[in-house]
């Protein structure tokens, strides 16, 4: 995904198993606007039961609105001495919010309400689903095994800020084998019967473990690695300097909201701000928080932000406005999220049909540096694929080598085949072997990424997953007649919204990704869909 | 209070008792993150209660933090459509306050600690005693009175809105009516024994009653009443062209960042920004927000705006960090809080000595508008005393006067002696008696305020309250030696901020306003302090 610098989405924040910090002794807390003892005629009393659980979504949305709003806009707008309080506010309305689902009379009410199943409607039956699995993410780690795991991530994650900076690795190393160690122990006290690493690739991919990425990466590298190899056999790159140069920060700005409005986005529903690492996030269908940069010095890098962080916005408030009370409001996996963000940023935003429409809206702004690059030449300019060493500024086509060298460092970690000390030198023989290039220093290497400081194994799979369902939507758009370069050509997405809307983004949580992806195109997922648009896309552009 | 155009400040929101709309019916409803049923144990164990204290007020923090952010950023920075869910949050988040705060645990609890009052630090006693005080505000209101209130002034308020903008008193009059008649019954419900004004006024400023603010109100009138008069009979005023003029609106907010470094905010604890109706508020002592605004053809109402603000924010900001986590945080009163605004605004900005400094401060952002006004030029257009219609632009002496009105009406609705109806002939009988202007219309009339409608009965006479507070801290200052002329002439306003931090800021709500008064002053309140200030400072600008 090119020059889009993406941190951690912050979507699945709230559903981070890792920020368990609340007592799980359930049974010793009780349930603000709760009926204290669950009622014994609850069992008889279905009705009772509905109303309890609507309760309990009610003060699960005021605790979501509250927190999501306080992590966008504090981080920002806050005072600087502020910063403490924040953590602290934040904190304890987590630890209310854990208190509140891992609750002995929560337990029992989602029990009761999983056994009449066929008295709720289909949208009960999913609240229901999603609670219990939210729930148990949380009540099977001891709470003294959360709360160190909590400090554990804290530490580290400030050991890897400073030892990035340095390029030391060696101060890392201890605090990354604590972490994989930590988060072998919690996935066996969550699942005795699982593979640790499958635990949480099914937490951040519900219905994901290793049988299933392996298959997807391995379809993934044997296309990639040659293709790219093909590439850069040819010795030849298109020149990217018709859009270099120096471009003005507030007609940027102006741009950033034009490409909201060239991507649907309703301005009545967003609020765009500026930020260090992009990211988007909402509190409800009509509340969308855009943050983003912009670089004088790389205006494609911010359009392409734009467009990533769009897709994200648009799947959030596409989702039916009937959940936003409820815990099926937003997206309803990592993968999925990312499969719409990347859908505008590379499906759309990198399609050739479109760059008349993109590059036509970009020079609207900038008339002296762009008013005379034709079409193709941007084209070409935004379609570079290369090897490269940080993953946020790769191209479409080795992006998922960089998630796919990390998954398997990840499965070596967690195997016990490898330990922190390897992992360097097993960076640089992959990115030797996959992307051709030479690592030069960890900072830029094993160090780039916070998400393994931060214990988000399991995680950065997910992002070549999303651009692979993109894809197969795509290709599914086409199949069922949809006049793909008709509607690119014609620079009004409409037709794309419509189809996403009606098949991804209102279901929000209440459909798993597998059934998003099957229900949407016919067939389970294939990530042969995937491949063949690289290898289609990228042999065109460089001749193959 | 001149120029500046104040709202309702907010500090007082969640001390209102008008917006109960929780279940009050304790033993119903339980404590998040507190054991569900009281330990009897605890009745001999008071390290247990104090346990539970604490935990009590981190709940209520965290809450108060998400509720005031939210109100704060909500309507500047939210997406149009987002209103009718910030509202559902709100009103969740403020249910599981009330819920928290009016349970039969918390009763309990707070009753134990209070029989212990010997075993509790001084700031323990304090927290026992204010959050029994303000649980008792909610739960002697039954639930059904109070969602019925609660609708009564939403339905009332938009209707006053429409008025307003129609000059309509008609349609509001039977709205007015019955909210009188709600709040009456309310505070029958609550105090059976006392007077249901007095009830009001309590709350607003703990230990006042009409007994109290009759005596105050007789001698602002007996004072600034004849005075008025004979400044009117002289039948000349300053002249104000020197100040006005186009003032560029960015330099504007300059000047406001440069005005708080004046009054010595600390800009690590500051966030200043704009909106409609200045208001500031704090979430912490590590918090503050000013919101502010500029009309380009008014720069001294926006200066003395952002000194009223300001007074607010170094109130808020100088109390003992050591109460930001618990309900002793924040102004101890309206009142208390409108002297330390009104101390920065006129005993501080209004001040002859004060106004080199200021002139100065304002001329480096406007050199060629003021560079050659004069500070007695200055001293003189920041200072006219005139009749006017609208209170929020009153000067600094004829604003008790409206105060002194609302407050006379106010007792006569409770009263009974008067009807809505009879309001707009009381206000135009009043208007030409004390101010000497004729009334011409409801809009500039008896619709120009909010606070009726809101059921806000009982808030107005804190407004003038303040500023006699404030001239007794001044009469005080210069009593125990202080150089007021000097320090003000300096431009450093360090003692006096050092004197106010020490006898007022520092307590938060750990003292009643009488008891703060009285501490810092030696003596009582007495509004002799105020009356002598304004016939000496009046007289001598206009040679009476």
């Amino acid at each position: 995904m090119a020059e889009t610098t993406d941190g951690i989405p912050s979507f699945d924040d709230l559903d981070e198993p890792v920020a368990a910090t609340a007592t799980t002794t359930a049974g010793q807390t009780s349930i603000p606007g709760m009926p204290a003892s669950p009622n014994p005629a609850a069992l008889a009393n279905p009705k009772a039961d509905i109303a309890a659980l609507n309760d309990l979504e009610r003060h699960l949305f005021a605790h979501r609105y509250a927190s999501i709003g306080i992590e966008c806009y504090g981080p920002s707008i806050d005072p600087e001495a502020a910063t403490g309080d924040r953590g602290e506010a934040l904190s304890i309305l987590q630890e209310e919010d854990q208190a509140l689902l891992c609750s002995a009379e929560t337990g029992a009410l989602l029990e009761r309400l999983g056994s009449v199943g066929e008295l709720l409607s289909p949208t009960q039956r999913a609240q229901v689903r999603v609670l219990t699995r939210d729930r148990s993410r949380l009540v099977d780690i001891p709470a003294v095994e959360a709360s160190a795991f909590t400090r554990l991530t804290t530490e580290s994650d400030a050991v890897w800020r400073k030892a990035k900076d340095a390029n030391d690795w060696a101060s890392f190393e201890p605090y990354l084998d604590r972490v994989v160690d930590s988060m072998r122990r919690i996935a066996k006290l969550r699942r005795p019967e699982a593979d640790p690493y499958d635990v949480w690739l099914d937490d951040f991919e519900h219905g994901s473990d290793r049988a299933f990425y392996d298959a997807f990466f391995s379809q993934v590298k044997e296309t990639v690695v040659p293709l790219l190899a093909q590439i850069q056999a040819k010795r030849w790159q298109p020149s990217r300097s018709c859009v270099e140069g120096k471009f003005d920060e507030r007609r940027q700005w102006e741009l950033a909201s034009n490409l909201m409005a060239l991507e649907g986005l309703d301005p009545k529903v967003m609020f765009l701000t500026k930020t260090e690492h992009p990211y988007s996030d909402a509190l409800t269908t009509n509340y969308a928080v855009i943050a983003a940069h912009v670089h004088p010095d790389d205006v494609v890098s911010n359009v392409y932000t734009m467009l990533h962080e769009g897709g994200h916005a648009l799947y959030e408030t596409g989702v039916d406005p009937s959940l936003n009370y409820t815990s099926l409001k937003g997206g309803t996996s990592s993968g999925i999220h990312e499969s719409q963000s990347r859908f505008f940023e590379n499906y759309v935003g990198r399609d050739r049909a479109f760059a008349p429409t993109l590059l036509g809206t970009m020079s609207r702004h900038f008339r002296g540096q762009l008013g005379r690059v034709t079409p193709n030449q941007f084209y070409l300019a935004t379609n570079r694929a290369e090897g490269s060493l940080v993953r946020t500024e790769a191209d479409e086509l080795t992006y998922p080598l960089h998630i796919l060298i990390r998954y398997e460092i990840e499965q070596l970690l967690f195997s016990g085949e490898a330990k922190a000390a390897d992992v360097p030198g097993l960076w640089r023989q992959r990115y030797k072997d996959y992307l051709g290039v030479k690592v030069t220093d960890d900072t830029h290497g094993a160090l780039q990424d916070t998400h393994w400081a931060d214990g988000l194994f399991g995680y950065f799979p997910t992002y070549a997953l999303g651009g692979a369902y993109g894809a197969q939507f795509r290709h599914r758009m086409i199949e069922e007649g949809m006049d793909w370069e008709g509607v690119l050509s014609s620079g009004d997405l409409a037709p794309i919204r419509a189809w996403l809307r009606d098949r991804v983004w209102r279901f929000g949580r209440s459909k798993d990704p597998a059934q998003i992806v099957e229900d949407a195109c016919g067939e389970p997922f294939d990530a042969r869909h995937y491949c063949d648009y690289l290898v289609e896309k990228f042999s065109a552009i460089y001749g193959l």
